[in-house]
């Protein structure tokens, strides 16, 4: 995702998802894509493996700048705070691409595949920030727990974004989803054992 | 999963179980289950719609006990509580098939296509506790977020509990992560704000 800057990657990448909204994932070719974006299908496998890398490319980018923003939160920082430097890195980075994730969101949606391959996105995520946190010396079974919450957050704050048309923007959505959690963690009225 | 009874279907189970475990899902037809467990084709079909449902037929009635164990849990009970509830209930339901378990985990792992399709039952079970935890007046975005807390809880738990061969019982696993989730969220070292 990120910003589509008027390039070829960035027409091309656009060209598909319009594409896939219009005609179906399936029932799109690369030729067709390279048409509407007005270049070769030879420039389009320059910048992507394949029609799914237009939809899964930017997953990895995500990933990485989510782990870099955890470790790179204050050493004084607790798991959940070193959680939500990740979840501001990613709010940051798909604000800027929201035009890209209304397109892309439907397309997912519609495809059994693409949802599968995007769950397995978001439990290679959860990975990425528990070795982030084991790297920041929280132990086991913490480190895996606050990363598996903070996907959790993103996950319930990405669907208010999307499907809200007046949504706030997502940094803002996901604080709030954060400090949801943090008070229903809290907030048990029968102590935890 | 559940008990394995010494009739027809819990036979049939266990021979296509270690089957899948020795030779690879794949690898393993329907005739040499039943062969393996003294029965017929037909009488593999009438208990199994097909190979996978071997695998999968028991996260329905996980998904089922959970949903009721929150759904039942006292009117005062806060979410997370809820949420505790169906933990309990999914720990009871496993501990009893352990053995199944074990059986099962590693030709889930190792099968990308079972793998995914195990990502899906478990945002099934994120949606169905959602929907309980809204049945009990929960609001959103708390609903949604306490049942991936939850469903995070019992995937790290769950993972500790087929790892580890001296592993205490689930149900207790469960509630440790639990009670470990409720303190990294609360024990934020830069308030929420």
């Amino acid at each position: 995702m990120g910003r589509w800057k008027p390039d070829a990657r960035g027409r091309l990448g656009k060209a598909a998802l319009e594409l896939y909204a219009e005609r179906g994932f399936d029932q799109t070719t690369v030729a067709e894509i390279a048409r509407r974006a007005g270049l070769t299908e030879r420039t389009f496998f320059r910048h992507y493996a394949d029609k799914r890398e237009v939809l899964f490319g930017g997953a990895a980018v995500l990933e990485e700048r989510m782990a870099a923003a955890a470790a790179g939160a204050p050493a004084s920082a607790g798991p959940l705070d070193a959680v939500a430097a990740a979840l501001d890195a990613a709010g940051e980075m798909l604000q800027e691409g929201r035009e890209i994730a209304l397109l892309r969101q439907p397309v997912i949606v519609a495809h059994p595949e693409l949802r599968e391959r995007e769950m397995a996105k978001l439990a290679s995520l959860v990975e990425a920030l528990a070795r982030t946190l084991r790297g920041r010396g929280v132990p086991d079974p913490e480190a895996p727990l606050a990363a598996e919450a903070g996907v959790g957050v993103f996950k319930v704050a990405f669907e208010r974004w999307i499907l809200d048309p007046d949504s706030p923007a997502l940094p803002e959505i996901l604080r709030d989803c954060l400090s949801a959690l943090r008070s229903v963690a809290s907030d048990a009225r029968t102590p935890a054992s």
